[in-house]
């Protein structure tokens, strides 16, 4: 097959956590009844942009294969192959799982609260061992090569997802396959950085929206043919100004 | 791994078409609300039973990837690695699909119509290439090995799903993986058949019940080795009647 390759990028929509204002992370919370609904949008997004989605990848969290199962299911292409990853994951939030956004504003200040969020490789402090949150004996994780995380930067997500991408993901593209990942914020961020070349300064600024598929045209050499395109612009951008503001008062 | 090896077989729940009472085959109806409680129930069955299932394999019908979806989550087994194929089908019921079961019972007789429900190797006629209910263009199908079939019986559907046992579903078991298969009352009946060694005859009287997971154990040679059991058996032993008595009056 030759380019233009197709892929589509899906963020889980709203979950329980997002909903009360939690640091997520690893955790395995599923979506509230409008991330449903979110979900549901996005696979009728899909249908009606004449996307046919190929192959599905997704994380090992149940918010991005909820949504996944919810979108295709609309698009009425449940049935297309599946493969998941720990690599797709959200970033691990390390000590902060399972913490109030802004509880942990309010306690630790503005400045070290933007750097645990959105600085490229800061990580937050280690989960203990002993933390209700920690993914340590989760048995999902059991066959993963290496350890399992106690906290993550940006730049450590980057790392453990680019081998997936050129791994997995690409060869799918190549031979002609519309792809679609459904993940997460962070993860999500990750992928777009690499794709658009966004510097480790900028990509602080990029937030993503749930549940509204973006999708990139791809050429020969895998780099976009222009910008990524959500298929609900408006939306869109509501939704990237929501997540910007998270954690505010 | 050594056995024994732990197999779960679970068919969809109620679909639009079994509540409507109409021949199903390959066309692609969903659940009801009633069969998404049949799945919810049948993964709290499998939860409350301490199993973990490793591996999922469903068809490519979107009532049994939905009750697969449902049950696992119920299981909080989500994210566990999933394979589909088309020799998990149903049946295909060739000319009947869409036709109401109780209006054939009349046109044809209560011969005719067990003939084509409950006989081994009779099929119904084909169905015709511009019946609205052909999946002679349905996408799904277009890298299956062979032609899209037309029609089955019984035989057939065990001729083209066995060389997916061996190939497929037998490696998983024999690496130690608890083997979910969520399909089809007909392709169960066939793979029952085969792990049970029932005759040709005596397979006419087997139901399978909608939504209950049904439990074998296997030794190294994958025979079971004690009858498969139903994780609620009462339960299951109504379901069996109701099937028993479909399009009866």
């Amino acid at each position: 097959m030759t380019a233009p390759y197709t892929l589509i990028l899906l963020r889980h929509g709203q979950s329980e956590w997002n909903k009360s204002n939690q640091f997520t992370g690893w955790v395995d919370v599923r979506l509230t009844d409008q991330g449903k609904a979110e979900a549901q949008r996005g696979g009728e997004l899909i249908k009606e942009s004449g996307l046919t989605p190929d192959i599905l990848h997704t994380s090992l969290l149940s918010r991005a294969i909820q949504t996944a199962n919810i979108a295709l299911d609309a698009a009425d292409r449940l049935w297309i192959p599946v493969k998941r990853s720990w690599r797709l994951n959200e970033r691990h939030y390390g000590a902060l799982q399972g913490k109030d956004k802004a509880q942990t504003l309010e306690e630790f200040g503005e400045d070290q609260f933007m750097l645990w969020r959105r600085s490229f490789d800061v990580p937050p402090p280690d989960i203990a061992d002993d933390d209700p949150y920690t993914q340590l004996h989760d048995p999902r994780y059991a066959g993963i090569d290496g350890d399992v995380p106690k906290t993550e930067s940006l730049k450590i997500v980057i790392d453990r997802l680019l081998p997936y991408w050129e791994d997995e993901i690409v060869p799918d593209l190549k031979a002609g396959k519309t792809v679609i990942v459904a993940a997460h914020g962070n993860s999500l961020r990750a992928l777009v950085k690499h794709l658009d070349g966004i510097s480790d300064d900028d990509i602080a600024e990029l937030n993503i929206p749930t549940g509204i598929p973006l999708v990139y045209r791809l050429g020969e050499d895998l780099k976009p043919l222009g910008p990524g395109e959500y298929l609900d612009p408006e939306a869109a951008a509501a939704g990237a100004a929501a997540v910007a503001s998270q954690g505010k008062k």
